[in-house]
């Protein structure tokens, strides 16, 4: 999507050196657009560790290329393994990680070490692409959500939780996929964006990447979205997702189960947007068999923004001698879920559903 | 409650002139405890306003010294009129503050103006009194619901939003009250505290009057209640409110009736503690006849806390161009409320289980 008239992918290849990893730092947005390079595996882990990059389908993406620098340095297989496994344990809960490393592993493994490099360029670029023409296609079909309600010119208010958008994958995003074909076909869209605690990922991701494209949005609280569905002011609910379960179960940023139960309690649709790659066929149970990531309390006991000065600061925003903790996502059990937005399709929230829509990879699994 | 070993009332008449009011500025909470005199009218309207002082009851007590400051400057009918006038004005939300500016008025309108002085601080001072009567009440009969899940030295773990503690009351506090109580006698409770966006009473006020006390507690974000009920790591939800409707439902800061939803859905009770002056007989469906105060955009742009430095900042964590919206307060509907904790006992959330409870006010409001 574009920034400032120009448009962009969340990584791309440096046009210059033609082999390093271009990304967007997302720890500086909004206040600055930084797009550094990454020439090591060591720095596409941190990029992925400290949140530089974020979102499930563009850390697939960021780890593939991770993998093909690490090739560049070191086309051994003892390089390969190390890579795939300090990739792998940069976050634990993203299924996508996991999905593109094993899918780098498997078409690395077996070709000589002189091929390595140019197959792992090949294979990161194909993650990309695919990623792009997917979240295109979740698009179009939770673009027909929104134009069912869009009638006679009414304007469609949506309420969207963290950030799903086109920072989030390789472009257009997932939940914001259907946001920005609606705007662009001329569809009156409003999206209510939750800030989206302790991370503020909403506030400071999602509102500004709608405020760049220019689609109407209203920042709240976390604690708001339910007053306004109970006023009738919110038509429906899309958020992304990190990993799906095969029974529909859906985790995502923690405080979307909460919308979940409120869209339900006004009976207003929530919809998760998703890539089929974020479902994990081997998990049913979502509560039970997620594992939750629990990362440093320092992100609920500070804040970081801007300064009246223009300078970036973090305060903090707790007394020292409190505790607090920080599960990072929770689970939306499949039952509150009206519907997954797919590539291929809007599909019911339960096993018999996804498995119909999304055969192949049932057989893979069993397999 | 303490501060550093030095018992205190969020509110009392300063001991050296013996006419002036002091309060704890609560806007400073938790980097500085600063105590300042009021001496004014203005003064006192602007402490509430601008919410140096918050909470339904200190807000009441607090106007009602308002008055007799406004009485010492001026006791003509024209100043009481005043007077009344400009604290109803400074928060709309709040039946504490009405019913303590009734009663004030009531008192003082036919008595000659060479009276009003001394009988507005004496009324304002019973309403003191009362209300930390009513919060040991309160305490007391919430207490019995905590120690029934306290079998064998079994931690009780509770959840809290907002501020509803000795520093929104003038003691004691009412959701807090039953806690400190608990604390007092020896069980072993922590308390799970919901920061609260958008002004954070939760992890500035709450975890530091737990703190000072000694109670064991966690902040979290607002978003990380349900994941804590879904994980079985709560055993109840006690809340305070601002207007129960002599339906039972409950209006409170916002982000409450998400609480209650996800209580619901757990199973979990989730109760609500409140002085019978809390309750607006005049109103029966709280979503339809409640007005929410609908704050400035600023309290959600931004957020303020103390710096490294040690000074406070305020720091901007929305880009300058995206809207916000700031509702104040929802409202949780009766059919999610495990029970109201009040000063005469716990009671059901419906208009007959209220009016059985508090026959006289049916009767008042009747007249």
């Amino acid at each position: 999507m574009k920034i400032d008239g120009t448009a962009f992918r969340s990584l791309w290849i440096d046009e210059t050196d033609e082999w390093s990893l271009r990304i967007i730092d997302q720890t500086r947005l909004p206040w600055a657009v930084e797009m550094p390079r990454l020439t090591t595996l060591d720095e596409v882990a941190h990029a992925i560790s400290a949140m530089l990059i974020r979102g499930a389908p563009l850390i697939g993406a960021t780890a593939a290329y991770g993998v093909a620098l690490a090739m560049r340095a070191d086309p051994s297989d003892a390089a390969l393994h190390h890579a795939i496994a300090t990739l792998a344990a940069t976050r634990p809960t993203a299924i996508n990680l996991r999905w593109a490393l094993a899918r780098m592993q498997s078409v690395l493994r077996d070709h000589p070490k002189g091929e390595r490099v140019e197959i792992a360029y090949a294979e990161a670029a194909a993650i990309c692409d695919e990623d792009v023409a997917t979240n295109r296609a979740i698009g179009r079909h939770g673009l027909e959500l929104i134009r069912a309600r869009a009638m006679a010119g009414r304007r469609v208010n949506i309420l969207t939780h963290c950030n799903a958008g086109w920072i989030a994958t390789v472009d257009w995003g997932t939940a914001l996929a259907p946001i920005y074909l609606a705007h662009d076909e001329g569809i009156d869209v409003h999206v209510f964006v939750d800030e989206t605690r302790p991370r503020n990922q909403g506030a400071s991701l999602t509102a500004w990447e709608l405020g760049k494209h220019g689609v109407n949005h209203t920042v709240i609280v976390d604690n708001a979205g339910g007053h306004f569905m109970q006023r009738g002011e919110i038509d429906m609910v899309i958020v992304g997702t990190d990993r799906v379960t095969r029974d529909g179960d859906v985790c995502n940023k923690i405080g979307t189960y909460l919308k979940a139960l409120a869209a339900r309690d006004n009976g207003i649709p929530f919809y998760v947007a998703l890539p089929s790659s974020t479902i994990d066929w081997t998990i049913g149970a979502g509560l039970s068999d997620i594992p939750i990531e629990e990362r440093a309390a320092t992100e609920v006991t500070t804040m970081t923004g801007r300064a009246l000065d223009g300078t970036i600061a973090t305060i903090r925003i707790v007394p020292k001698d409190s505790a607090a903790a920080n599960p990072a996502f929770d689970v939306t059990p499949a039952r509150l879920v009206s519907g997954l937005i797919t590539e291929r399709g809007v599909c019911a929230a339960d096993a018999a559903s996804l498995a119909a829509m999304f055969p192949e990879y049932q057989a893979q699994d069993a397999a």
